[in-house]
């Protein structure tokens, strides 16, 4: 025996977590039990409630606790923009800013052919779906500055032209190969502010 | 708004754990989204069942689920040696080892004036009233090679003598498969002091 049960299953639980390997987990584990017992509680209950109270919009596929969301439910953001972001935590990216004021179309992810992920894979079907019923005048592409980003922004943009909707990219102030979501919001600005016509 | 509640929630109480800053919090808490949701009720379940079921052995002081440890309960064990170490992480790590038969006696700290931690706020009166029932021959100090483990390990040692049973200290020196080059000045001097006759 090494640990008891209680604290090894502790242990494992924390080594699912993206970069936390076995020495992290138990370092994490033994500070869990020298924590309030209330904070603890807490922590589980966080857990659980987000895993089960947040589901994706039905109109923008953000992630949220009401359906539609806050911001697809927002009358003040005009509703005349899209901007399409391939993950949630770009919309909290955009949203920082506080420079931005229209809608979010989030796809969940990029095209990406090596992958087999295709159009019909990501949130494309409903964002033309949600093009053809709602009044947009632009729609900004804001995926981000890696060849899968650009290839999605890409794809998008030749399907929406004979519509007559203006189709923008962000401008390539974020460092190429970055991601969206780690951007300072002064970048992010920067490059919202320089977008040109594909 | 920035994020649904219960992702901020969440994400407040994996900043609280060490070494985990705003940026990992939230990588972890969108990570938890992604994952099964029976494993983040078990996860849930760890955190509550480590918190609410472990505690510490009324003999050793060691971190256990059943009271007395199952160490300190094993008949198995050579019930005439006491290996005292600082911390429950430090049994694991002894236990880890395969070479150590004895007892534990965890120490929870060590002696710091510095910090006002005197004998009487460590496991230390523990100790001394266990010596006096039990029948020990040897006591193996192996607290940390820190100025408050070399410390705790003196006191100790001081205190214990006079009774007649054998205390030893833990050797210092290179750990195995370390470099000469790059051992610092303290370590050195401490591996020559205790050289062997080969």
């Amino acid at each position: 025996m090494h640990y008891p049960e209680p604290i090894s299953k502790l242990i494992d639980s924390f080594m699912k977590l993206p970069g936390i390997g076995p020495k992290t987990a138990s370092r994490l584990a033994f500070f869990v039990l020298t924590m309030q017992e209330d904070t603890v509680l807490n922590f589980a209950k966080a857990l659980v409630d987000a895993k089960r109270n947040l589901s994706y919009c039905s109109v923008c596929g953000n992630i949220t606790d009401v359906d539609p969301c806050h911001i697809c439910q927002d009358v003040q953001r005009d509703r005349s923009t899209i901007c399409v972001v391939q993950d949630p935590k770009d919309v909290i990216a955009m949203e920082k800013m506080k420079d931005y004021h229209g809608l979010y179309h989030v796809l969940h992810g990029a095209i990406s052919p090596m992958d087999g992920i295709g159009p019909e894979d990501i949130n494309v079907p409903s964002l033309l779906k949600r093009l053809q019923s709602e009044e947009v005048e632009e729609l900004i592409l804001a995926t981000n500055p890696t060849i899968e980003g650009e290839a999605t922004a890409m794809y998008i943009s030749r399907l929406i032209k004979p519509s007559g909707i203006r189709t923008t990219r962000i401008a390539h102030g974020l460092p190429v190969g970055g991601d969206l979501e780690y951007a300072d919001e002064v970048t992010l600005s920067k490059a919202l502010e320089g977008r040109r016509e594909l």
